[in-house]
């Protein structure tokens, strides 16, 4: 499926824009069925039964077609779904996939680069110059410390407690590193300094652009890593709308991910 | 984009399939063009030019694009595509893709998931018998032999010069094994041997069945190996069926790799 | 690290050998702190203490270098080899690995070789005759049956319950089908039939044998997936001798592993 | 083998240092053979040859063991290491590799980190504040310029030609902006700033330190691309150090990689 999706706006100056998935929970399915033989056998219907006023009840997730409330409601492949999901066998999500677009700065782009599985092709400052996009964190997002879980991601040792007044002079601050960055970028690309050396004074608050490709397992193996409390709070908000545009095209898969998670 | 392709017929029961694509070489010149900050320009216009005329008749393949013919055509991006496939920027191919399906003998999907970047989901006797489908050569074909540029995968050390009497016995003492192989499997099924040790006698040239499922620069880097001379003739039969669909959605990408065998 | 370690026998004809590993439980630790610009600082010491009494008596673990037992013992790297067990932390386990040596049948290599991130050197029967050696189950594991968990595993549809009788003919059976193969095969090589295709009456009861090298992260996904207990019973004793290498070599890690099994 | 070998000093503050490799030219060997069921038979003697004093005489290498020069030495498995090399037969190559520990500029480590078969475990400004540590480029480099083959890679569009004086202050003024950044980050980190948000003002420029690991296929692929003169000048000085230390370890193989450049 060819689609030119729209852009999810994150952060100050970045983007998720889905540019093209392949596959579906239904090839999902009939790709598992290679093995027994046999093909996508259609999805249970609808029916509201016994069992899924309970689990409302209970607020637990429903499992639909692993139940037996006494309703005659038919029985489908989201039983296969489930049973391929929990039971981690993981290649038949590899027979889905998605491309993307990403606009992120480029502290974010060198933990995403950590997944090795994905495709990527990004915007090149040996190439073109790099426009003037910097990242600005709100005084709101330094307040909320980076200590998720892992200490050692807080402040550092000896820090003072962070105030609201010192967050705004930081986020001043590193305006007048930025602007400063950009003007000795800028003069330098003129005096015909090369654009592979002219860079090197770029920050890595600066923002990037790249496609990246991967099949479905690894964009939700992305996921949990990167959706996760000790992920750095600028790469969840990435993957946040990456999980949107995942449970747009692929939702029954998407919804046993989020009811694992 | 979904489509679900015509059987190629490949030996006496196999088949390709395709299944599903997706980028195009559209998408490859997009990708690409993220280093740079652009987008797709459009391919060249089709103006015959006296290069065109100079090279049919040398029989040489035109380097639209890369030339300086006199005549003036519009240059487009093909001239791009040729560049980063000359120049082995590779991951631009890495942003469309494939997934086929299959149906093999198993001696040759053996060789084929040596291929470990595809994704594999195959037919498994654990789970379901196997269909009683074998693979019968022609007499043609063992007479072609298999000393292919490689020495060592010939005959055997002091065998005989294949005669075409003995080939055909070999074909029909063939069928005597797999008639036999069946016998036992269906019985000892029957008995309750677990499946999975039932076939423990199915022959290798009995046929499985899977999805395969890749990136434009690893099917391409499967035809390399598998399309060459010194692989083994019934996997290259595979090879070129694969390579009929890659012509028929990545053309001008399939031009430059077959430009380059 | 370079040894050549003895055989350990598997099966009638298997076996594992390790040809060589690299890294170690301290390398792993050494490459995890380069995130914080340590060094590897010893493993703790092994008085005993109060905690790994009481472990003791309630059969749990012992967590040592994580917890306070009020012993003045020293608390070592082993805190955090757990931190990174426990956490997913898995790349520091890349930097660590070994090569084995693996004689087994077909039928289990086939299951193997879907690990597609392990390196694979197979013995060829394009290149040389295979040795006529073959898998035989044993009555005993023919009762054991194939249903662990995976009812699918069983039995075929209507099959009857497996006698020891009919366990016992099947083995017969099966030797006279691989004494028929073997026949055919010799006669066919001597007729001159290429080796390519001589092969085909092979079964997949047939002995073969590779290298495969892995790094530690993936040999330890491959043993999660091949000793459970849904893994078919021939390839799960490869798993267990697998398992014995890695918890000599790396000791910490494999007992991480095995306590979280 | 064990070794922790020196340090390569590369750049102003970067180096390459070998921490341990695995496998040998003969351990390639070994693993080729298992194809044809036979193991490593001994390199060839070393009797200099007709040829070889031909070959000196033109300049071309020569390729012991694959001639027929009257002399009557041994020919050894040099012979099988060039055919594989020759052929692309690739995998034996897997059965050996390294790994090392590299300290190199942020923008170096961008381009590194695109080999996704490496494994890699960095120094994270997340966990701990980065060491002050910059690259400076000297004015012979920055005359130099980046327009090594690749026109996009020079200077930017209408720059002026690059000045001795020109380069001198942009070196200067970058050393303006790599204090004042430093001064931002510590002021920031003391007043509280999170460490993962602190360093959004480090520019590309600024030294980080990683162990890294492939197979000598691997390596070697990384050495194709980046000892190549389109590679940007400073990741070949570090390709150029690894593959020192491939030669050390690997000889025989890094001759045919060499051979073949």
């Amino acid at each position: 499926m060819t689609v030119n999706g729209i852009e999810h706006k994150i952060l100050d100056h970045g983007y998720v824009k889905l540019i093209e998935t392949w596959g579906s929970d239904y090839r999902i399915i009939e790709a598992a069925r290679m093995s027994t033989q046999k093909g996508f056998e259609g999805w249970g219907d609808n029916t509201p039964c016994n069992y899924d006023m309970a689990a409302a009840q209970t607020g637990k997730p429903c499992k639909r077609g692993m139940h037996n409330c006494g309703v005659d409601h038919k029985v489908g492949d989201e039983r296969l779904l489930r049973y391929l999901w929990e039971h981690n066998h993981a290649t038949p999500f590899e027979m889905a996939g998605m491309v993307i677009e990403v606009q992120a700065p480029i502290f974010v782009f060198r933990e995403w680069h950590r997944h090795r599985t994905q495709s990527y092709n990004e915007m090149s400052a040996r190439y073109a110059p790099l426009p003037d996009l910097n990242y600005y964190p709100t005084v709101e997002r330094l307040m909320m410390g980076g200590g998720h879980l892992t200490k050692q991601a807080g402040t550092a040792a000896g820090a003072q407690t962070l105030t609201e007044q010192a967050a705004s002079d930081f986020v001043a601050s590193l305006h007048g590193n930025y602007v400063a960055a950009q003007i000795l970028y800028e003069e330098s690309l003129k005096d015909g300094v090369p654009k592979e050396l002219a860079r090197l004074c770029l920050p890595v608050g600066r923002y990037s652009r790249m496609r990246a490709s991967a099949n479905l397992r690894n964009w939700l193996a992305f996921l949990t890593l990167r959706m996760a409390k000790e992920a750095q709070w600028e790469i969840r908000q990435y993957a946040n709308s990456v999980a949107e545009i995942v449970q747009q095209y692929f939702p029954r898969t998407y919804e046993l991910f989020a009811e694992a998670r």
